[in-house]
């Protein structure tokens, strides 16, 4: 039988203290040469929604160590809008309100399909286990403020787990709308028993901040570079909000993964310009930002299996910044986190069932 | 709900007939810049089995004229073996006897899942189809001896396709084994009402054949391209059948798609390599056959959508040999059909249905 889960389902079998193994354990096979992932690509088409894309996503990861492959996909509606200085990305929730997300494991020994599982909850903890495990290496042993810019869904999972890595003192969070920023303090406050303040203006998060967090929708850089003070471990959770000239302030900047930005390919666009790295341009959008492709050369830079094993380490100097990219999604740490989902949905009997021979063909090409 | 159909059904709602036209207006959609396909990419992993790989294929392709997204996965367990003088592949049945291979199906609209199908029996029908046409427009317009190398199940589609765009009066097949060639024979004779003859050599499938095609397992080259004589167009499977030396007698080879070889990730590879584009040196083959994407340079030649637009053209001289060369699938040929099923299916109210709420959420990332 093939498995089904859903968000709910999964976010009880999976607590954020249990994936940051599972991801480690990820990109230490990544390092060993022991898993392979196939980068993120993305599929422009028209959709009949207004001033809207349709967005086809998909990476694939291999993981022999537990003998499953992923498969990761979104089938998205995706409208793009100027918001105040920057330029935000949304899904439309085209499908009857919701949208659609999907991990499909495979088994290496079968090829079967052994789950089909949502991805937004998984996202969430493998984009939060990620930047824990990178602040575990690179912040100072006593950081103890954090200051986090953005209150949305993704902020909550960066904050679960960097409380896991450090002993946090204080939580300083702004985002734009105060009603959003309140009830992400009140709520985070009581869920991890820390002091979570919400403040009025950036700069309040960042001052005396040890650990600085970004975690927004925005897809143009978000922290002045002339903010961040000596010491201090910045990361996000895409490379489009990194400022280039923040890397020129940190003495070691380490990366989720090397492989470039994603591969795009847009209806319309042309077969020569079908494979571009930034769709912005395609897509109608010039926000004069950087491009993330461009101004960083992500292949030269150290990555999370680097820093994992030794081969980079955090600079002496405690006035040394140093910033962590999670440049985008690896097939690998879905690979990771649904195989521990499955498995523990297995065991607890939870989720419905497909029958697998549904899957299954008795022909092959 | 999401659509489950199996192989047996699609062949019923399928009709050869009916895929030539629909895969010809997907290839138009390309050449028109209305359709992107993302190239297959291949990721090689240990597996339990002997002397065997996990391979995890997968391929996107979107046509907006039809309002669909498709992507094609296979997920194999894969044994090479030496044959002769050749090397095959095959695909063990791993999943109890039986294989993985998918099509899933999404809306441009609504983003969700519309269909889950297997990719068997649509896989035979777009080489089939797609072959046939190019032999529709570079085949001699009184083509009527085919001769046909390999007698399995996608040398069936490709004569069934074949006698749909010219008057055949006499089929020729050889493969290397009797029974498998005679029971060939006598199965497409009676089902196409066709004189289908097992020959004993390939010599005799190809003497005075006016279309040759090959429709092999093999990964190397299966003709010699000295047996081939003027003003035959040759046609194969995949580009691993094709001899170099076969386009230097051409006076026009024409591709399905000038995209290059698939990406190949392999685990154990190391990073620096894991990118590579003939997967048969690092599963340690050494066929001294030709790697594809070295001795071709598909980028350079005409492709499909240019032969059906009229941007290049069939020889003028008779004896002018002519040669198209399946590259490999595109995910759009599987939108196309994968889309004609589907519609069909519902009309039909054929198959099984899975509700799509299953698949999907109420958060995204």
């Amino acid at each position: 039988m093939t498995l089904v889960l859903n968000n709910q389902e999964i976010e009880a079998l999976l607590p954020m203290a249990d994936c940051l193994p599972a991801v480690e354990a990820s990109f230490r096979d990544l390092g060993n040469g022991q898993a392979v992932n196939r980068p993120r690509s993305d599929m422009y088409s028209p959709t009949p929604h207004e001033d809207a894309r349709y967005v086809f996503k998909s990476m694939d990861g291999s993981l022999p160590r537990l003998g499953v492959m992923a498969l990761r996909l979104n089938s998205d509606v995706i409208r793009w809008r100027g918001d105040g200085g920057g330029v935000r990305k949304s899904k439309v929730p085209a499908a009857g309100g919701r949208w659609v997300g999907l991990i499909l494991l495979f088994s290496h020994e079968t090829g079967e399909p052994l789950a089909i599982v949502p991805d937004g909850v998984i996202q969430r903890l493998r984009v939060g286990a990620t930047n824990a495990l990178a602040a575990r290496e690179l912040a100072a042993d006593d950081a103890s403020i954090y200051g986090l810019i953005g209150a949305g869904w993704q902020a909550g999972a960066q904050l679960m787990a960097m409380a896991l890595v450090r002993q946090l003192r204080e939580v300083r969070v702004y985002s734009p709308t105060p009603e959003r920023r309140e009830a992400f303090a009140a709520e985070m406050w009581q869920r991890l028993e820390l002091p979570v303040h919400a403040v009025d203006t950036p700069e309040e998060a960042i001052r005396g901040a040890q650990i600085l967090g970004t975690a927004t929708s925005s897809i143009t850089p978000v922290l002045d570079p002339d903010w961040v003070p000596p010491g201090t471990h910045v990361t996000c959770v895409k490379v489009l909000e990194v400022h280039p000239g923040l890397l020129e302030r940190c003495a070691l900047t380490v990366v989720s993964t090397r492989r470039r930005s994603p591969d795009s390919y847009i209806v319309g666009a042309g077969e020569e310009a079908l494979r571009i790295h930034d769709p912005r341009s395609a897509i109608g959008l010039d926000s004069g930002a950087a491009r993330a492709d461009e101004d960083f050369d992500l292949s030269a830079m150290p990555d999370l299996p680097d820093l994992l094993s030794g081969k980079v380490k955090k600079p002496e100097d405690p006035r040394a910044s140093t910033c962590f990219i999670n440049v985008m999604g690896l097939g690998t740490q879905f690979a990771a986190l649904g195989h521990l989902a499955y498995e523990r949905a297995r065991s607890a009997g939870a989720g419905r069932e497909i029958p697998t021979d549904w899957f299954l063909e008795d022909v092959h090409p």
